[in-house]
């Protein structure tokens, strides 16, 4: 079964934003099995959003659509599919008592125009909205006698993810009724480069290649770490998961060490469940990712049972005064292990975490841009690590997040059992 | 002229690889006063991009392909063009001697594959290539009596920039024979939907609409504002810009209150630029944020010279203790208060920000998911302000990071000139 992709919004075309939406649609069909062979990208005008839904549909099964479903003039993503259907737009109740009641919730004016959003093509099914005010739409279709379908979905991310997850990939699995299932088992790495990890892995990759299923792939992702993907396709998700086992435990014995994660963990989800499983709390000192770590960390639900908080000591002297981090170089395993301390002691925290850096654009205290110093205080002893890494600030500050999370996390997992 | 861009590889459509040059390409020929008003990704597969490609060369004037030049059986985009040409492959003496010389100058072996790319469509003309091997094609069409032109570059980024800003850009110039440049003007709010601004310019909307130059777009754009796009078409970008300011300042009459900056400026930017204009430096004290405002408030170079960091107090015994929180609901606007007066003493900073809220999933001192508290305080005056902000943890997340900083900017903008 193919399906199609259409990415609606003239910003795109003018480069002035990134249509990532398409590439992640493509990654989770194939995940499902579902071919798509065309991606297209095409501005905020009716005329040419129906030509090229009209165009696609030729070919595709069904086609989803991105973007367009908003309140606002430019907004024609549901003309455009009521078009290509013969059918006209119907004022839909639920939907816009729904829509109503969000602005109400929110304390709000609600502008008219929002009810644009609770047109609804005739004949079409709707994807209740849970995060913003747009419906998804399901919009049946027959082209030349052959019933294909429309999906329409909102252009952020957040909310095209959640409804795709939630209704249109389960009906697109279900129209597609193939029985083979694709099962992948994600392995996440932190400590060793793509390349680092190919070489090691030869063997195993050899292997998969001769066999072709399950199949292999490394994702850099950044802060998300360095994935490790097997994908295998079977009759059912045991048989799948059968394939699977053998490779993984073989990767696992060879690059074990690097693998703080599987599939969705987090490398902080991982270090909140190592400290939970300790009783212990954790603080953090910030000076170079200036309160990056505490955002992921807090990003995680549930982190309150674990973290106490956290001092962003971004000038020196809030080092010296708040932290009693010795007056000296900042940017050293000193200072990183007496801010580590002192946040602990400030905190009343069992474990303490402290970053120091260079993310430039220049170096400090004679440190190059890349320098990392991190101090780790356990409840018995504290310990530093120096680490050079990569890339222009934003990018450093990143991987000074995962790579002080890391260290954290290995130092509990070689702790005996508790 | 319309020139539409057609992205080639399999690996664009698995989302392994996200598809940058077609924005790029389009950024660049909007720049140069060209339309392009399809983009389309399409796989390694040449029945389907002659496919595509024919039905693209229908609309459009010009169409640019990027990637499939490469050596391998799957690179198909010489054969593809060929065929729509109605030409044959013909080998290139003077591209093949460059290839061999590229591979000796590098003492690396020349699989014999590569001269695959010395391949050049009959009646084509050679982009030289100065980076990788592979050269560009201008490939002259005729469709429907109507003279055309294809163009191929290579799928690496840098090499596809620097044959599009040698060749490629030059020769489409040329072809349209106009001077016009098109220039945006990004004006980025926030305090009101889209939907809001929408109604409320409306009147400017019918105006642009009657003159159809310039062109206004909304963005919703996170945290990172609601942005309004005015876009003007012109033969210079002085006449572009007479175009855009009177409509600018239409807009800014209306929601100037909204607007916190324009083109590349970011809240974190702009608060920064108003605090150091009065010498004052800034400390924040964050819970529901978990240190997320001091994040972006570092991401920005030089943010050092007026941030002297946060506190990130989750835990309520760390607002009482450390901050002087009185006991009592922690998610409330004295507590905001007092978290702002606190930290603002804590690390003796003129301006202090503080943020406590419910982020979810659970409500929190009975106040509902979404609650923000906000409490500033300023040199002589602390103030506190309550917002209901939409969405999931992540998302309400985020609009308290922006929330927070406009209200500090709308603050400082509203202090008598110092």
């Amino acid at each position: 079964m193919r399906c199609d992709v259409l990415a609606i919004g003239t910003e795109l075309l003018l480069g002035q934003i990134i249509d990532t939406n398409s590439s992640w649609i493509g990654e989770q069909l194939a995940a499902n099995g579902l071919d798509s062979l065309l991606q297209v990208k095409v501005g905020d005008n009716l005329e040419r959003i129906e030509a090229v839904l009209r165009r696609m549909l030729i070919d595709a099964d069904a086609v989803i659509i991105c973007g367009g479903l908003g309140p606002t003039h430019d907004d024609l993503t549901r003309e455009a599919v009521a078009a290509v259907m013969g059918a006209t737009l119907v004022p839909n109740d639920e939907v816009a008592i729904v829509i109503t009641q969000l602005f109400a919730a929110r304390d709000r004016y609600m502008a008219p125009n929002n009810l644009r959003q609770a047109l609804v093509p005739d004949g079409a099914s709707i994807i209740a909205q849970t995060r913003g005010t747009a419906p998804g739409l399901i919009c049946p279709v027959v082209v030349d006698g052959v019933d294909k379908v429309v999906y329409a979905v909102p252009g952020v991310p957040h909310e095209m993810k959640e409804m795709l997850e939630r209704a249109v990939l389960p009906h697109l699995r279900e129209r597609s009724g193939q029985a083979a299932v694709i099962v992948s088992r994600t392995l996440r790495t932190w400590g060793e480069s793509e390349s680092g990890l190919n070489e090691r892995l030869d063997p195993v990759i050899d292997q998969l290649e001769s066999v072709g299923n399950p199949t292999l792939a490394f994702l850099a992702s950044g802060w998300e770490g360095m994935k490790v993907r097997l994908t295998a396709k079977a009759e059912s998700e045991e048989a799948a998961a059968a394939l699977l086992q053998p490779f993984e435990l073989q990767i696992r014995a060879i690059v074990g060490g690097q693998v703080f994660g599987v599939d969705d963990d987090t490398m902080e989800s991982v270090v909140l469940d190592l400290l939970r499983g300790r009783g212990w709390s954790l603080a953090l000192a910030e000076s170079v990712t200036g309160g990056l770590v505490a955002g992921r960390i807090t990003a995680v639900p549930g982190a309150s049972e674990v973290f106490r908080g956290g001092v962003v000591s971004y000038a020196s002297d809030v080092k010296f005064r708040l932290l009693g981090v010795p007056e000296g170089p900042v940017v050293s395993e000193p200072a990183a292990a007496a801010m580590a301390e002192g946040v602990r002691r400030l905190l009343g925290s069992d474990v303490a975490l402290a970053l120091t850096g260079v993310a430039g654009p220049t170096e400090q205290d004679g440190m190059p841009v890349g320098t990392l110093c991190v101090g780790l205080a356990l409840p018995d002893t504290t310990l530093t690590r120096t680490f050079r890494l990569p890339g222009q600030r934003d990018q450093m500050r990143q991987m000074s997040v995962i790579t002080a999370l890391d260290l954290l996390r290995r130092e509990l997992q070689a702790l005996p059992a508790s």
